[in-house]
């Protein structure tokens, strides 16, 4: 039972510098992707004067979230595993990968790193940030969307970068965990926004002051994240053979 | 001949915990794939009101079925060897390198997971599934398209996955066959859908029920699957120094 | 000085078995290469009525051209070098990396592989396979253009798949092939379609008979390939240490 | 402390034949990655008559500029480290990772890699190379983007390239550089131009003689290229166990 495992940690071991150094990577990683993927809509907005999104936009957003979130991923991988995402945190801490108050100051990190690079955006741009929203379906459809979604994702996390039997695959994992984002935009995107992040969702809440539905930005992700946690060990991995280590998930 | 190394199993080795999680991984990682192409298609529906393709629709489909399935072959590679489709896997047992009831097993999982994530599209969008049809050429045309189509791909699983003298092509196998997919779905997707996988065809065929010319979506695969894994086998494959592991192709 | 290490190699050698493996698994790779590639051409010919060419469309070639070559170059990369173009095989042979009896032997594969895909376009599709032509500009540009971009890409050849110092670079040379072309196609492919490579040409314009500016595409890359092998030999590789094996490049 | 790290270095450092051809490597890596993205813009304005751009537009300059980038720094990994950049540079040497001669020698190689990418450009199509500017925002808006966005590229260049504990990860160090640039182009395209480096602003803007606004240009991926340069060192690099080849980083 994986659940055995989940700890809750000790203060001295959240405050020790490789936890801060941890959370500061996280902080810098979420920024620089939410730069990139929530600009790349504020982009779409000023072209096209605000209109609703195309097939185009649609593929501006999956390079844009995909691509950076591969490279947010690849710079913390060795510092903080390079969760950028407090629903792989959720999932790491539910199969037992990361303590409870390590997670908590990752989360921290997470949201703030959303929230400047929204505040970064909206200064430099001078455009409205904008905010997740449904678009002709119900917060009901957005919750299965988003729990199946952020399933994939951190279901890639877990197969790719956490497995200790994932051998080469580890060096092309930030690519899969990045791509995988990319391609459920395309299919998401036009419905929900297709966050699969709660931090992608908040800083852009936060900024334009908006919280129709945030619930769901959450509450679908942490489900999605937390299943694909509790699959992932119950199912592929063997704990017999293997070690943690805590800086790597 | 490669024939004469074509195995039945037993059914002991099909009900084998190892095949059962391979099965489980071979579900979901198409579950997965599925999700995020054939969505890709109901987001471009919902996004135009129905109309057909554009330029535009193609580069969106082709960016969500090759990163979705370089991120399913990924996150399957070291459980189930990463089908995610059944003309693979009838390439795999046509080499020789998969069991006639594993090989079953792979099948039955890869249909129910494509049809769950349309179930799961239908559900959470509300828009209609689609399914794959012929645009402005023949059935006979179709069946070439998808021969040719479905043998670049299984040859490239072959030469990139299965051959044992890969070396560090084995790295990145996972994106060349999730690529070869993007890229052909830029030529053949205006034509036939560009399905190259029976799995990815069945799962929205079934959910929205038609059938039209569903055969060619089977037997062009499967024929062209067949060819790569005879042809590669022939010429390339030398057995004399390597073993097969059972789970990895 | 790399002259002196160019070799016409024997008979033996050119029908030696290996050297007809690798013959095969260029025509295939061509044939896989070009599918991909003129098909995205027909492929938007047949959703625009035959319109000239957007921005949408050279993203599309770009990509079926860049992911095609990539996938391309992979699953020939063990057996023949990858070369996949006649312009890479010049520049090999210019830099002392593979026989003339080896090389011509390549053209031959090449330049099949590409008329095979083409025919099998022309059949399936029943779309004209169209042909490369210039867009505003001169002939004379064109030579520039083309020499410029196939510089660009057998010096890619060159650092990352041929030179015997690349490292961990090696794992992703077939990405950074693919992916240099599909980088030009975005530049040149509205000047004069950014071909690089004789072979791409020669099948469109034997299949649809129509020569117009052909030297052009031969010239230029031929060029373009020779004056990177040499560059590269000159400066960049020592020849001190190193042991170029004839199955790779 | 980084600053003490810094270093000078001799003039015979400088013209020693590794440096020589590092500067060389430097030019033609410039070449290509400015052609393929420089180009991509003229090809833009060509088929669409010198339109503002749009979101194909901005999806064109980021597949463009993040595929060639990739390729650059690719094939001048091993010679020169592959900076591609005066900002990478400048960020290398405040971290202490190059000395100033050899700094400097780069940013000629760079800059003369940019202009002779802009010149051939103009001969072969024709076209006016354009140059960067600003839409709709003000100069200090710019400079914002512009560190926020450079900081991101230097930071990735840091975590993958330079850091001797990067692992796997410089395996993929080159794509990771490449396509945070390409994801930045979505998020800053529209509204500066997202350079990211002076010699990419700076060829066009020498070749058709504009000069507004340069300043932003170069300061801007200054300061945050050695911010991230600073930020790196400080908090993620352990001095003790390492050495720093001169040729790399």
């Amino acid at each position: 039972m994986p659940i055995s495992r989940i700890a809750i940690g000790t203060r001295e071991e959240a405050t020790h510098p490789s936890a801060l150094k941890a959370a500061l990577a996280e902080f810098i990683s979420t920024l620089i992707f939410v730069f990139a993927g929530q600009g790349s809509g504020m982009a779409f907005g000023k072209l096209t004067g605000g209109a609703s999104t195309t097939p185009a936009g649609l593929i501006s957003a999956s390079i844009a979230h995909g691509f950076g979130l591969f490279v947010a991923v690849s710079v913390a991988a060795n510092i903080s595993g390079g969760h950028v995402n407090p629903a792989v945190t959720f999932g790491a801490f539910v199969g037992g990968n990361i303590t409870l108050l390590r997670g908590i100051l990752y989360w921290i990190a997470q949201l703030l790193g959303s929230t400047v690079a929204c505040l970064l955006l909206r200064i430099s741009t001078g455009e409205p940030t904008g905010s997740f929203g449904l678009s002709g379906i119900s917060v009901w459809n957005a919750l299965v969307l988003e729990i199946v979604m952020t399933f994939g994702l951190v279901y890639t996390v877990y197969a790719t970068a956490i497995d200790s039997k994932r051998g080469t695959l580890g060096t092309i994992a930030p690519i899969a965990i990045g791509f995988i984002v990319g391609a459920n935009i395309l299919a998401g995107g036009a419905f929900d926004g297709a966050s699969m992040n709660p931090a992608v969702s908040f800083g852009p809440s936060l900024v334009s002051w908006s919280w129709d539905n945030q619930w769901v930005y959450w509450v679908g992700p942490l489900i999605g994240g937390g299943l694909a946690g509790l699959v992932y060990e119950l199912f592929f991995i063997s704990h017999s053979h293997e070690q943690i280590p805590s800086a790597e998930y």
